[in-house]
Parts: C-alpha cells; sequence; structure tokens
C-alpha cells in the first residue's frame, strides 16, 4: 500500500527498540499511557478542525446493517481523541493529568516520499486543571528532548517561542486584523528566501517601516538572556507581548534547570501553523540534518476541551512522528536493521529423538531470558545450520550422546568458535 | 464509541503488561514480529473470505482527491496482510518463517457486551517453504500456551484435533456433499443440547445408523494414547482418516515432549468454522469459566497465499484475542487495574527555588530505572501530598535545607513511613 510503511523483521526490529525507548523515557518522567480508539465520529473529530485536515481524513463506512450509524472516521492525530478522553472520564482522573499515547494515526496525504497516510505519533501532554504552570510547558520539552536521544540523530536543538509575542507585536502595530496572514507568512518563512517573505508581507499593504519591524523581530534567536533583553528592547508594553516575554523566559530557565545539558535555543521564527496554540511552542531540528525540517514539536493551548465541557483544561503537548523520521534516519544511513539476529540460539536436534532433551535446554534458557528457536524440520545437517545461520547468532547441535550426557557444545554462527557453555 | 475498549490509565497499565508478557513470550521461542497497515485493498481481503467477513467489514474511503483510489477497507485480522507481506517479501524472509504480529484488528460487529469492534489479536504464525512438518503445529500450541500463563487465568486445556478425520470419516460414509454443513453442525454442537445437534443432522437426511457414528464420533475425547485407539477402532482405511490420526498423535506427541505440564487433549468436537483450515485444529478452554468459550484458537492451512502465488506455502497459526479476554478476565474479578502506581516517587519541590536539586535528584533516580514526577505546581504543601498520594508511592519533599544538604527523607504515600534512601 503506498504511503504505509512496512517493514522486515530486522527493520521492524529496530523501529520496535526505538519506539520501546521513547516509551520508557515518558513513563520515566511519569507520564501515563492511554489508548484510545482508532475511529472517532467525525463530527467530533473535524470539531476544531477544518481545511487540510478534513481534506485529508479517512471517512469510515460500515457494510453492515447492524453496525451504528454514526458517521465515523478514522484519526489523523492523538489530540481529538485526547479531549473526548480527558473529559469522559474526567472524575477518575488526577490533574495534572500527565498522558502519553504511542500509536498509529491515518492521513490521506498526497503519495509522495517520506510522507506517510499511516503514522505513528509518540505525544506527551500534561492537562491542568483550571490553569497549569508554565514550568510544565519546559517538562513537556525536556521529556521529548529526553525521548529524541533514543534516536540515532548526532545532535538536535529545541526552538522556542512564544505565540504571544507576535500576537502583542501585532497589537502594538494595530495589525490584529491580519494576524492568521501574517502568522502564517511567519511559519513559512524559513521554507523560503528572505525576499519572498518581504514580499509576503509588503503585500499586505502594511508599509515598509512595519514590514522591517516584524522582519527585525521574527530574525530574533539565541541564548535566552540576549533574546529577553532584544525582546524587551521593543519597548512595547501591552499585556500580551510582556505575558510573552515573561512565559519564554520562565520556560526557558526552567528547562536549563530541568536538564542543563540539552541544547535549546529562544527563535522568534516558530510560531506553529495551528492556531490552537496559545501561548509557547516549540519545534526541533537536527543541526547536521537543517533540511529535513522540524522531527517534533508542540506547544500550549489554553483549552482542550472547550468543545465538550465548560471546564477549563489548559495544556502542552509535543509529539514525535516517529515513522515519518524513522523514514529519515534510514535514508541518512543513521538507522540499520537490527544487527542482532532475531534469536540468539538455535537450538538442533538432529533427530526427532533428541527433541525432548532439546526441549529442556531450550525451556532452561528461556528461564534465562534467551531467545530460543528449536529447528523442527527433518532436513540434513547442513540445511539446518544454513537455516540457524541466518537467524540465530549461536546453535547447539544435539545429537544421541549430547543428549544422554547433558553435554553440549555452542556454536558461534558468525565466528565459527565452539563454546562450551555448562 | 460503543465497541471500542477505552480504559483508565491504571487498568490500560495492566492491559498493557499483559501484552507484552505475551510478546516476550513469543518473541523467547523465536518468532519475529512484523506490522502490517491497517488499511488494505478491499478486493484482498476479501479474497477468501465472504458470508460474514464481508458484511462486519469498515470501509475506508478519502475524501480527498489526492489520495489513490483503490477501494480500501480496514483489515478484520491479521492472516489477509500476513499472506500479502509474505508473498511480497518472499525473498528476503528465511522460512520457515517464524512470525508475530500483535496489533489492532476491526469489525462491525452488533453492538453488545464483551464483543468490540476494535480488538488486539496478538498471532503466532509458522509459514514454510513447499512444505512444513506437523511439529511445528505443536510449537505454535505450545507457545499460545506459554503465552497464556502471562494472564491471570487459574487454568486452561488445549484441545486439539485434525479436520482430516472428520473428513475422512465423511469420505467414508460417503458424505463429502454434506461436508460443509456437517462441519458448520459440528462447529456447533457445544453451544446446543445433544438433542440439537441429532435432529440437526438426522435433519440433513443420512439416516439413523450414519447420525450415531458421527455423533459417536464427536463424543471422543482425552488423552492421546486413548483417542488414537478408539480412532483406529473405526477400522477406516481412508488416505484422508488414516493421514489425521497420524498427524493428530505426532501434533499431541511433540506438544508432550516441547512441553509436558501443559494441559492438552484430543477432542473431536474441535473442528473450527473456517475451511481455511486444513490439517490440525485446537482450541482452548478455561475449565473453571467454560462458558466463556474458547479464547485461543487456531490450526494449520495448507496454502497461505494461493490468491497471489504459485508457491506453496504451507503453514499454522493461532490467535490470542487479547480485548475480548481481558474483559472477560475483568468480568470474572480476576484482572485488576495496576495496583501499583504509574509514579515511584514523586519529587516535590517546595518552591521552584528547589527545582534544581529536584531535577538533580530525579535524574540519578531516572538513571536507575526509576519513573520519578516532579511536582511544578505552585500549591501548598498539604495539595501537593495529595497530588503525589494519588499517582506516586514514594513522596520526597525538597525545602531550601535539603537542596543544600543534600539529604532527603521518602516518605511512603500509604504507610507513612518515613525512609532515608541515602
Amino acid at each position: 500500500m503506498s504511503g504505509m510503511q512496512e517493514l522486515l523483521p530486522s527493520l521492524q526490529a529496530e523501529f520496535n527498540r526505538l519506539k520501546s525507548g521513547i516509551a520508557e523515557v515518558y513513563a520515566h518522567h511519569g507520564f501515563q499511557m492511554i489508548e484510545t480508539p482508532m475511529i472517532e465520529r467525525t463530527e467530533v473529530l473535524l470539531a476544531k478542525a477544518g481545511g487540510d485536515t478534513e481534506k485529508q481524513i479517512y471517512k469510515v463506512i460500515k457494510t453492515a446493517e447492524t453496525m451504528d450509524s454514526a458517521d465515523q472516521a478514522l484519526r489523523f492525530d492523538h489530540t481529538v481523541p485526547l479531549a473526548r478522553y480527558t473529559v469522559e472520564h474526567m472524575n477518575d482522573l488526577t490533574f495534572p493529568f500527565k498522558v502519553t499515547q504511542i500509536a498509529r494515526n491515518f492521513r490521506g496525504e498526497r503519495a509522495q516520499k517520506g510522507r506517510f497516510r499511516e503514522f505513528y505519533q509518540c505525544d506527551v501532554d500534561v492537562i491542568g486543571w483550571n490553569e497549569l504552570p508554565v514550568e510544565y510547558d519546559a517538562e513537556v520539552i525536556v521529556t521529548l528532548a529526553e525521548a529524541l536521544k533514543v534516536l540515532p540523530l548526532p545532535s538536535f536543538m529545541m526552538r522556542v517561542s512564544n505565540r504571544k509575542l507576535l500576537s502583542g507585536l501585532l497589537e502594538e502595530l494595530n495589525l490584529e486584523q491580519l494576524s492568521e496572514e501574517i502568522f502564517g507568512i511567519v511559519d513559512h518563512a524559513e521554507k523560503v528566501v528572505p525576499e519572498k517573505t518581504i514580499s509576503a508581507l509588503e503585500g499586505l499593504g502594511i508599509g515598509t517601516e512595519t514590514v522591517v519591524k516584524i522582519t527585525t523581530f521574527i530574525g530574533i534567536h539565541g541564548e535566552r538572556e540576549a533574546v529577553v533583553a532584544k525582546l524587551r528592547d521593543f519597548g512595547f508594553q501591552n499585556e500580551t507581548f510582556k505575558s510573552g516575554i515573561d512565559e519564554l523566559e520562565r520556560v526557558l530557565k526552567t528547562v536549563k534547570t530541568l536538564a542543563p545539558e540539552i541544547k535549546v535555543e529562544a527563535d522568534m521564527l516558530i510560531v506553529r501553523g495551528l492556531d490552537y496554540y496559545t501561548g509557547t511552542v516549540f519545534e526541533t531540528i537536527a543541526p547536521d540534518y537543517r533540511e529535513i525540517g522540524s522531527i517534533c514539536s508542540g506547544g500550549r493551548y489554553e483549552n482542550l476541551a472547550g468543545y465538550y465541557t465548560d471546564q477549563k483544561l489548559p495544556g502542552v503537548g509535543g509529539s514525535i512522528g516517529l515513522t515519518r523520521l524513522f523514514w529519515i534516519l534510514q535514508n541518512y544511513g543513521l538507522v540499520k536493521a537490527s544487527v542482532s539476529k532475531p534469536v540468539e540460539v538455535c537450538v538442533i536436534p538432529i533427530t526427532l529423538n533428541e527433541l525432548e532433551a532439546a526441549a529442556k535446554l531450550a525451556e532452561k534458557l528461556r528461564r534465562n531470558g534467551k531467545t530460543i528457536d528449536i529447528v523442527l524440520t527433518e532436513k540434513k545437517l547442513g540445511d539446518k545450520l544454513k537455516y540457524a545461520g541466518k537467524i540465530a547468532k549461536y546453535a547447539i547441535v544435539l545429537g544421541e550422546e549430547e543428549a544422554k550426557s547433558g553435554k553440549y557444545i555452542m556454536k558461534d554462527l558468525e565466528t565459527g568458535e565452539e563454546i562450551i557453555p555448562f
């Protein structure tokens, strides 16, 4: 199926190793795993979406009359199901609710290389009850950064901003009515040459001086102190802008405190496309592979589930798009099929008369956590060893004598070395 | 969504623990994990299906023009995707291919308790190249039995038969043309009173003597030797029947050799509904909970992928329907929400001034594999401890003094006991 990842077993093993590694980091940071259905009511899925998302949705239709009649579709991200889940189980959850979902989502994207229609997203979210301090924004960034360390990426950098800054700037410039357009232009700025951004802004008819102010603003990036100083230099007094500075400073400071070794910088180019986000926003780049774009992103949302409940549930979350990332890592030669064979020891009874001894040996080895395959075909020993060589690291051949004596020789199938294990 | 499992975090943790346990047993037995797309072309999915399956399928429609136009649907089991996968990657796989899939499938079943429209199946299969000795049937049965031991079931029994036996009996009685009907009646025999089965057979117009022969046959069950002796007593000379006896005997003998402690018996009532199966068939019951029916089943198929390839690929497989089983275990009180709290230690800085010390402590504990949550809210200590009590086993409160001295007290949140850990 085009646009669907399907891997050979050895590469799948590597994918699963990375996925488990990410899950382990999330768990170690206190995020609880949940699982939501892949099918939701379309009305729920599209409540906050629209545009491209609506176009890319997979609708699901029931062929039997016995199936219920609601209009259904495959989820395209974890956020909508999370909102419904949180509201539905509100009384049984502990807030702040630190939650993770690692599972497949579906989007009917245009078929092209590196774009997947079925893909794993590895999400973390923290959801507050009425309020949630921005320190949790830092916790999400740090947890994602720790999880990214599981991946075979030489280095990466978290780029952080706060949407209140650009919003505050636009308030100051009396450009609120062009907010959507300007956020869009800034969000695309990195994908085009600077002249294009400038001419796009000029195209809004906002005057050169204003354009310069905006381009100066989005050019700001770097260490926390320097960036905060530059932002203060604008001298804007509106609450939105001031609160943006304050939040950005607190988030970056907390990231530094929680995990001093993580590479993080403030960058005003980061705004994230979705107006879903209301405060902190972040993306992640691999500096050695800048062309691949953001490998992990997220942000703060003011209210997770306004569509379902009057209860205010502010949250912050982020996601690693593992399927796409894995594909990229493969393309750069950074991920290879699992080098270790799927089986540790292949136990080969010469005939089925030695099967009992083979089974006992296998059970003993499995109890020690080993992965054991017993060869049950009645082929020539040479053929059995050939099979073993493909799937296992070691082989133990059991003939009549070995079965009787209980003494075995283990053969390293790569080096040919013979080991007497016990 | 009705018919979709959705669990609270603590119960989800227990579900995941069982799922991982099953995966580990499969891996230890040398089965390699693969993952196939959840969406397949409808034509592929329905190639060997029909009837109920066709009615229960979820079709998937693309809303965007950019999406490809093939008729697609959600898979309803792992077998069809496995067949396509094996053929597609044939040249890169090692045969016998021991393979596992643990993932969700979809069926638009009538909404009723304990029936799920989205459900986990935990499959193992062994696929041979041209041939596959029936000893692998035993290996599949043993692997599934070992995996079932992970579940909180007091006991279970594997019931094994071979479809060649009933087929051979029908050949002997010249009833091949009623084969489908009789297999159906036998498959349902356990769900109805014996009189119903008898009258259903009589309804085929086959004469009392013949009905008695069939009911005598399906009444046979028990230990290998006794069952084999009774089957031989029929004195049938047709190859199908004789080969059924031979295979059944070999499979049961090999199960005994591989895992002497597993409860297994031969039972002629087992035929499995699908004509997909051609030899060994098995089901599993929990004797203390017989009413729940089979909790794990499978069998031998002559040719996995005749629809796609001329290459003969005989196989044997079986599956644990984990979602349904988990629901049943819950209903019988055999599974409980994970007793252990999701977080081991909740680290509570009294103010954000102690956050640095808290972060260092958390990092140290995480490096030892512990699950740690740092409380970032600026609430009263009492509120923070209340939160910790809900999600964590222990709490460490960090005030100015603890941060300075590096000496902490760890409090057991259940017993109130105070521990000096380091």
